[in-house]
Order: structure tokens, then sequence, then C-alpha cells
């Protein structure tokens, strides 16, 4: 297999992409391919600085008072007005809190309240596990009902007892991207609440939650947004929803006064009511600095280079991969994909382990997935090819069937 | 007033302290006297190191990888050991993740659906408010009903339709401890579960969760553990509940086999089951450094340390405080009293910023507490006497009542 011409284009494509310096944003290990950004985002180079302040000076010299001085306080709401702007809510409508699964107990719990007489929750069978699991557990704790449908077909179960329905925008095993507008119309006209999930979507595409008119989202702090492993994820509830909304995670943070140490909870007026507990200041916070990386960018460039890539490794894949055994799990509609390419492979384990070993990082999703995430930010189209190159080496040699790389799906 | 022989007999026990080289673990900045240690405790010095390592080894050089090559897999069942050994729990029956006020909800969750017939959840009244809020949803969610009662009269409510009696072992405002065995005997032989929020008490006196029996416990990890301004929580749940209890926060990583992306939840077999989404590795890991400041050190030299401040204290109000209008509020029997002693004043605001600016750091409890925390592991016997010394002269110089300082609740 000769690479030789795909690479010049690579080149070329990186030569003229008004996106490449965002590239130094980042601290990238020399010689990897990093294409797992859409599980744990690259470290910015912003990052480091400021979490040794953070330690050192906040937390070390001024202690408690940093509640006040550096402003502690106000982080979750401040942080979260810059996630704001990448998904294309106000700034108020947005904060930072908890993890993704609690955020997303937090918003059905308090959807579900806003539609009292309606009792059944609609999610996508596809969905991300632990959204399963959560949904699972609300309708329990409810006593309402479960119902799992594509997202594409949502119509079809749309009817009046349909309170609220949650999908992801981007499914995290395939890459399909949905319609958030058409969906989030369709259940506003069977008088439902909507709640999308954009861990897999937001930092990657343009995402316009106020304009499709979305009721409630949440999303991971770690994975396109770059927060750092296991950064605290967010929460969006439209503003017409703050003065009703209640969430079922009632800790102090979210009260109205939350220093008057009252005994019964009053929310706070706002999209405040949607935090619980103390924040985990120093992983909060380097997510903050983090954030910093999409200063001055516009989501449509970033949409661009996104599909600028997925593009090139899509057609290399039909050229190269196909013959080998890849079948392409993700569309190949722009819009019908986030920024990831999966490839089912018989021995995708083996696949995904062998191009580890190579220095090509993506990863594995029972029980047959090879999942490359191309993540706009930092990502290169010549390390499309390097990846191609080393997929085609890996299958030539044999890698792939180390005894080594049985099947294991206990592992990460 | 004269402390000059005050200080001369705190220099002695200082010297003679066999804890005194444990200060030493912690960066403190010079000439501070923090007594807030119980609100969010000092750095200790092994901490940035570790964070740094964490951010640009293992965050920026290994990335994904770090999940199994740095073990952040099994981090917060290995911190869950750590703390387990401060609060006499076995280190299988402890894990770290999410806030207290999380932790709590899923607790108090879990253990009434352990007593299903039972209706009633019984709370203190001077409970932190985030438990009394968090109780409140819970028994909403549950069709519940929450009785109030301070817990050394907790007998006058126990009857069979109390499911669940969780108090703290401390209480936050007033300094005062329960007595954790006898409590739980009681509501043991009411057939009702029993959950102890540890927030005011782990770290700074001996817990023996096992030997008092108790089913469940909660608490902080910023406090007298010193992990960090907002580092996640830890729950425990005794061994013998592990087949049964349910948490209502069905994360993926509290699942059974969570790589196996599977689409009904199946509990972890052991404490991991409490678990629910990805963990903010920077703050868990900077409490697992903070963490190792109890290395090698017996909860009850910690104790005896924590009771020759306190007692000090209580001495030197009594002689010199008392007669500028300072009362105790914490009881003075060893046995009841945690590691703070809390002083009413009608200007305790004023007080309490008068002594910020002063370098000597209490804080304020509506609507007129000044609550100084003598956390165990740094505090020496000297600064108790500059606390003392500090109270006189701001009162002396009516630093109090200064304009600026108007009561205010709605800053820390």
């Amino acid at each position: 297999v000769d690479l030789t011409e795909a690479r010049r284009e690579a080149e070329q494509l990186d030569a003229r992409d008004p996106l490449a310096h965002v590239r130094d944003r980042f601290s990238i290990p020399d010689g990897l391919v990093y294409l797992d950004g859409n599980s744990l985002g690259a470290l910015p180079v912003a990052v480091p600085a400021v979490v040794e302040h953070v330690v050192a000076q906040q937390w070390g010299r001024d202690l408690i008072t940093s509640w006040n001085v550096h402003d502690w306080w106000d982080a979750p709401r401040r942080v979260g007005g810059q996630v704001a702007r990448l998904i294309g809510a106000e700034a108020d409508e947005v904060v930072v809190a908890d993890s993704t699964s609690v955020d997303l107990f937090k918003v059905l719990v308090a959807a579900a309240r806003l539609r009292p007489d309606r009792r059944t929750l609609v999610i996508e069978p596809g969905n991300f596990p632990a959204d399963l699991y959560i949904a699972d557990s609300v309708a329990e704790l409810l006593g309402m009902t479960v119902r799992r449908v594509d997202p594409r077909d949502v119509r079809t179960v749309l009817d009046d007892d349909v309170a609220v329905v949650s999908f992801a925008q981007v499914d995290y095993r395939t890459g399909r991207a949905y319609d958030m507008a058409g969906i989030t119309a369709a259940v506003h006209d069977a008088g439902a609440l909507m709640v999308w999930d954009l861990s897999h979507s937001a930092g990657a595409l343009p995402i316009a939650l106020g304009a499709c008119d979305v009721d409630f989202a949440v999303g991971c702090g770690y994975k396109y947004l770059n927060g750092g492993p296991g950064a605290p994820a967010y929460v969006m509830a439209a503003r017409r929803h703050h003065a009703t909304v209640r969430s079922p995670l009632t800790g102090w943070t979210g009260h109205a006064r939350p220093f008057a140490m009252e005994g019964s909870y009053e929310p706070a007026p706002g999209i405040d009511r949607m935090r619980c507990g103390t924040p985990p200041m120093l992983s909060l916070l380097a997510l903050e600095a983090a954030l910093g990386a999409f200063d001055g960018l516009s989501m449509a460039d970033v949409r661009e280079r996104s599909l600028s890539l997925t593009r090139l490794f899509l057609a290399l894949t039909d050229r190269v991969l196909a013959p080998l055994g890849f079948e392409v799990v993700t569309p190949r509609a722009d819009d019908e994909r986030g920024s990831q390419v999966s490839l089912a492979h018989p021995r995708a384990y083996g696949v995904v382990q062998a191009l580890i070993a190579r220095g090509v990082v993506g990863d594995f999703r029972y029980p047959d997935v090879v999942r490359l995430g191309f993540a706009p930010l930092y990502v290169r189209h010549v390390e499309v090819v390097d990846a191609v190159e080393h997929v085609v080496a890996v299958i030539e040699a044999g890698e792939e069937s180390d005894p080594r790389y049985v099947v294991q799906h206990t592992v990460t």
C-alpha cells in the first residue's frame, strides 16, 4: 500500500489549515498519534501553571479566604458561562457541577417533575450505558416507565404520556449525530421536554441549544473540552425553567442563601439551583484553564476542520482498510457524523492494542469496534495518514492476533 | 491582660508534644494562625509534587493509558482504603466518590430501600443544612416522613416506622460530639439503620464504625482530612449490606462490568456499587497524597493532642474572654467535644473579620458564633495563646465594631 500521495495531500491540507496553530495550545508527546481525545482530551499548555497556582497559592497560602479572594464561590457559574459559548446557550443557563451521570439524574428528575401527569421517559437504546442506567433509576424512583427508541424514530413513540425525552447528540459508539432541531421540535409538539447529552459533541461541532429551544442538557468536561481526567460536568437549563425546576440533589450550594444555614431548602433563583455540594476546585479550575484553548475560535471553523479530518480518514479507509476487513460504522453524511470514526473488525480489540503499542492511541468498544477520535483542536491531517499506515502494518504483520490480545472487556 | 505565663506553659506543651513534628508535613504561611482547618484543611507538603505529576505526566504524557498504567481506575477504592483506617472501617467498606451531599443522598435512599415497610427518616435539627435538605428531598422522592430530633433524645422517637436515622457525629456549629456507640445500638434495637456524617470528626478523633456496628457513613475530604478545596467525599457501607444495598445513582463506574457497556445496570459486588460517574482525578489524587500526613500516627494520640489544644483554649476563654462577653457554646466534657470551640458573641461577625485582618483565621456561623477549629495535625499550643491575645486586642480596640463588619451572611 503506497500512501505517499495521500501523505503529500495531507501535508498540504495542514499547511493551509487556518486552525493549524491551535495545536500549539496543547502539550502532546512527540511522536504520539493521539486519537482518543473523544475519551480524554489532551493537556492544554495553560493548565499546569494554573493548577500549580491553585494548589500552592490559593489553597496553600490564601486558604479559606480563597472562596472570596479567588472567587472560588462563583467558579461553577463562571466556567459554566465559558461552556455556554460553546453550546449555544446563554451564560446564565449553564453551571459546572458534579459528574455527567449525577447531572443527568438531576435533570431527568427535575424535568419529569415539570410534567407530573405524564409517566413515560424516552431514551435511546444505544446511549452511553450510564444514561440508560440513570434513566432506569429515575423511572423506578418516580414510578415511571422507560421506553427505548432510536432517536430517528422518536415520532413513533411520542404521545401524551411522554414527559421527557433524553438522547445523546452524538452516539459514543458509532459516532452518529442526531438532528437536534428536528427532534426537539417533535418532542415539544407532543408536549414533552427535551434533554440532550452533549458529551460526544460539545467542543467538536457547533451546538445551538437556544436556537433549538432545548429544555435541558448535560455534558462531560474531559472529552473535547479537554478539562482533564474526571473534570466536572455541566448542566444547562433553559432560562424559562429557572423559576420552577427542582433538582432532587438539594445540596447547600444550590440554596438561595447558602450561608444563612437555614433549616429548609429554598432553591437559588437561577441556574445555581442545579448545583449541589462543594465542587472539586482543582479539577474545576483546570477545566477553566483548559477552556481557554477555544479562545477566539469559531465553532464553525472547528467543525470544518473536524469534517476535513474525518472525511480524509473515511476516504483512506475505503481505499486501504476496507480490503483488510474493516467496515465503517459511522455515517458518511457529514451532518450525521460527530468527530470520530468507528470501524468494525472481528479482531478489533487486538487491532487497538497493537496500534497503542505502535504509538497510535484509539480505543476499543465491545464487542468489535475500533474507535478513533479526531479532536479538531489538535489532530493533524498527516496523523490521519499515520494512523492508516499503522493499521495496515498491524494487519500485514498479524500483530492484532498476538495471544496477549484476546478480547477483554474488563479493562479500559 | 497578661498572657506571659500562659504562653510559657504553651511553649512547654509544644516542646514535649510527641506530635509536634507533624506540623512539618504541612505548608502553612509564616505568621498565620490558621484555625479553620475544620472548614478547609491546610496544604500537606506532599501534595504539590503529586499534583504536578498527575497533570504533566499522567494526563499530559500517558493520557488515556493512565487508567491502567497509573491505576486511576482503582483510585476511588484505594483512597477509600486509606480513609477506612482513620474511621475504624475495613478497607473494602469505603470508597471515595462525589460530594458529601451526593453521597448522603445515595446512602439515605439506599438505606431506606433496605427497610421498605418503614416510612420515617430521622435526622437532627442542628445538622449541617445540606444534610437536612437532602433528607427532605429523599423523603419526598420515597414518600417518607422526616422527623427532626436532638441525637441525645433519639430514643423518644424510635418506633417501628423508623427506617433510617442519620446524624452528624460532631455538630458543625457547636462542636458537640455525640455518642456513636450508644445511639447506633439504640437505633438497631428499634430495627432501624444508622447513618453517620463524619465530616467534622474524621481525622480529628478516633472513630470505630466497625466496633459500633454502624451501617453507613459519609464524610468530607477537605476538612480534617486536608484533601484540598472540594476534595471528593467518601461513603462507607458495612460489608453485611454489600449484597443488597442499591444506590439510586447508578453510574457506569458502579456497574459489575463497567466496560462491557451492557444495557441494564447490575451493581458491582462490593463497595464499588456506591460509585457513580468518573471521579475528578486531580482532586482525588491530591486527597490521596494528603492522607499521607496521617502515616504512622495513632488516632488516639491525635485525639489527645486535639483535646490538649481545646482544653487550653477553654481555660483561657474562661479566664480572659468570658469577661469580654464571649460565651462558650461547645461542651466542656472531653467526650462531648470535637476539635473545635465555638464562642457566642453579639458582634461575632465583626470579631471574625477583625481577627482575619490580624492573621488569625477562624470563621463565623450565623447568627452569632465565632468558630475556631484546632486541627490536631498542625495547630500549636502557642497559637492558642496567640488567638486569645488577638481576640483581646480586637475587643479592647473595638475593631469588631468597624462599620465594614456589619453582619453579613451571604459571604463565606
